[in-house]
């Protein structure tokens, strides 16, 4: 199998979009913006979703389903939220088709049409609030933690594989509280999970801060989220949490007796991630030879490949082999053994590699005969000779050590590329020349980040939670500043 | 907490869509014919595909995603699937919202009407198999052994929580294989997945069978199916399996190259279950008293209620719960300890009466010092008092003679409920007096079946796959019948 991979250097972009269609990720459909997410690619999905459900799920969330349909009517009642997400969306109008009369095949029944049109959902906090109002009398009612994981649909004109699509996988969830306190304590905490999924699984470094006013979420009263660094030193967002005050609740009237009977608006929190984070994982640890997995997420850990010449050597190493399976499973390590006599090992090398298997074994007839196996890194490249009987416990110990070192380099990286800049001079230079995380003072007024974008197409991408806090004067108008805030060209 | 359920005997269908909404498992949406599947609806729902999705991993199969849009061409390839599914369904039509120019709020754009309109997925054979055709090119390719967990919709009419909606869930296998034997046996193989499942998990017996050509799929060559048996007497379709020959290779032209390079066009497949099984699990077992759940699908398999008048006898009886959910716990047993202070232990004995919890234990000052709990099955509503000390081997037992015995007890409804006739006559009294399965010889034409479908409102199940193979003479025309046949009312 060549490879053919066009270099980061050459052009990352074009990279980006060749490894996920080589490494059987994902590829565009017949459908304009949609996306198939073929078997390699859900696999990854899967386990990043079986992780965060279980986050969920130990902080007291529950899942549950609401329609994938929204009446029109309901984007309305939230004034800003309309605005943010009623524009470019896919349409229901109509509900039935029927055999044209004149022999032009299929065609729209125009007696079917809808009294109201229906939005495919691109969030759903509408039609949720809309339900809770039922679900909710008392604060004997409250907390309610939910999460949905379902399809979405926004009707992006230039999409990218899992970067940008017209429908993408996503978690939403959405919590109602009976405070304030408690449900901004909510988006705080549910910030710090991504967080962690995100360092600890994804072994993606990642900023947590809080959103400006005109990057929010269209209804939020804030937003928080996780900004991660991709290898071109551009920004991408990696999930938001939304403390939503009680903008739903009143828009879809839900009140609550408290404990004395008096009655208040609900407060309420939503918070997603998306198939987003897929292409988030390629760009932050992947090479030129291919994707590179962090093994808590990689859908195969470990790859033995068998090297023979013939069938008693096939019958030997194959012995080896699945002695060092049974014991590696027994682990909890997910391994295969790519017996397929379809096709050479060199071939298989470079589709391991392709598809960012993180730890490779060989075994051919002489390590049989010397009790060795040779053990390759996909992370590093490098190879080495392991004695058989060592084999099981070193590989556990390398998974981990692949893990952190993954973490390690992208943490490293960041770091190179985040500058603190104090004039708008150097702002425009270090853009220019290297890219990467800016932290600079800004005025806090819309009117400067709006110039700073228009000038330089750089986004405030958060006003970061942790780090330097000293106040100064804006790098644009010299009026004071609170605090650096992060900027950075994003996806 | 008082139930006022309706009772089967009053009223079956009422009592069913009272138990459903009181059991906090589904209930009605704003939007029409879409359900909000609730927090335990959806618990229960995911122990389904938990158990599903294992199964369908161990024979082989990768999950994966499409599109849910289809471009209404695609249904008009296959003639006899265009005309099963592509009429009563949602049509996208429009791509952007706007305000209205004369201030009536958000009105559909349009001139953002899309060139060809997208059908929200009814089933994704089309969309799949076109995509398909780019995956496979030689035998190599093949099998694939795909699965997709989705959302789809069909605009019925008359909507039942579960049942019958417009928006439901399910899964849909699609597979392609190089010869005919081969994708016959794939639908044969998930017909038995399916029929396990039901058995041992939904504790559903069901019947295996093959769908008449008038029931059949459209654009099979073969519908397999269980049917299962409502305590009602009517019957319920739990699962489909198709053998679809080459038809949709054909319709989108999907070929492969054997082994001699010879070109033929691809065997297919496709199976799926739906939330419909929700429906079923709820029919077959529940009672007067609400829910009665399988142990093996039921979210909560024991609740412990505590019973005390002060802080200290909490504190006792807590201790001893606590313990005795740890060895439950070490055990694999999911069980609650229901301490809320804001509801009495009666309320809670009719709240997990009605969510069908399997087994319910309570624990006072009494058994504190006795050493003793007491044990409440919710299928028997039988209670005793066990040793404290050996409680927890009991329960684990009592747990699996539980689930057997609701599968039991719905086997032997069925054996009181299947009848077999050999005349009209009998048959048209049976159906009247008692329902529930009918078998009788029937000759094998589309005219008679419709016939009886008229005359009657009972529709042949299934040709089972077992049972009594001895040929006959069809009840309705007296001509010669290969095997008799299962009938009956169906939802």
């Amino acid at each position: 199998m060549a490879k053919n991979l066009t270099t980061r250097q050459e052009d990352y972009s074009k990279w980006y979009n060749e490894l996920v269609i080589k490494a059987d990720l994902a590829e565009n459909s017949g459908v304009r913006g949609c996306m198939v997410i073929k078997p390699y690619g859900f696999a990854i999905w899967e386990k990043m979703q079986a992780e965060l459900d279980r986050m969920f799920k130990e902080t007291g969330h529950q899942n549950a389903y609401f329609p994938i349909f929204i009446p029109k009517s309901y984007f309305s009642k939230e004034a800003s939220h309309v605005d943010g997400f009623a524009k470019e969306c896919a349409v229901v109008t109509h509900y039935r088709l029927k055999n044209d009369e004149e022999g032009n095949g299929i065609v729209v029944d125009p007696e079917a049409k809808l009294e109201e049109e229906l939005i495919v959902r691109p969030t759903s906090e509408t039609i949720i609030w809309d339900t809770y109002r039922k679900w909710i009398q008392s604060y004997r009612d409250l907390p309610i933690l939910v999460n949905q994981w379902a399809n979405v649909v926004r009707w992006e004109m230039r999409t990218r594989l899992f970067l940008r699509t017209a429908e993408f996988l996503w978690q939403e969830g959405h919590t109602a509280h009976a405070t304030k306190k408690e449900a901004i304590a909510e988006a705080e905490q549910m910030l710090d999970i991504y967080a962690d999924f995100a360092e600890n699984y994804m072994a993606i470094p990642v900023v947590k801060g809080l959103k400006t006013e005109s990057e929010r979420f269209a209804g939020a009263l804030e937003t928080y989220c996780i900004e991660a660094l991709m290898q071109d030193g551009k920004a991408l967002q990696a999930g938001t949490s939304h403390f939503l005050g009680q903008n739903f609740a009143k828009a879809f009237d839900v009140k609550f007796a408290d404990k004395e009977g008096k009655l208040d608006y609900v407060w309420a929190t939503s918070w997603g991630v998306s198939t987003r984070l897929m292409g988030a994982l390629v760009m932050t640890h992947s090479d030129d030879n291919g994707l590179v997995l962090p093994p808590n997420l990689a859908p195969d850990q470990v790859v033995i490949v068998p090297i023979y010449r013939n069938e008693e050597q096939f019958d030997a190493v194959s012995e080896v082999a699945h002695e060092l399976m049974k014991e590696l499973r027994s682990k909890g390590v997910r391994v295969k053994f790519d017996n397929r006599d379809t096709h050479k090992p060199g071939w298989k090398f470079n589709e391991y590699e392709l598809k960012g298997v993180p730890v490779r074994i060989a075994i051919g007839p002489k390590d049989v005969e010397n009790g060795t196996v040779e053990v390759a890194r996909r992370d590093t490249l490098s190879k080495e000779m392991m004695q058989r009987e060592e084999a099981s416990e070193a590989i556990e110990k390398l998974l981990k050590e692949i893990q952190k070192n993954l973490f390690a380099k992208a943490a490293n990286y960041r770091e190179n590329n985040t500058t603190e800049v104090s004039s708008y001079k150097e702002f425009k230079e270090v853009l220019e020349s290297k890219g990467g995380f800016i932290l600079a003072h800004w005025d806090g007024t819309p009117e400067t980040e709006e110039q700073i974008k228009n000038e330089t197409k750089a986004t405030i991408r958060c006003i970061p939670i942790e780090g330097d806090t000293a106040p100064g004067s804006c790098m644009v108008t010299g009026k004071p500043s609170a605090r650096k805030v992060l900027f950075a060209k994003a996806y």
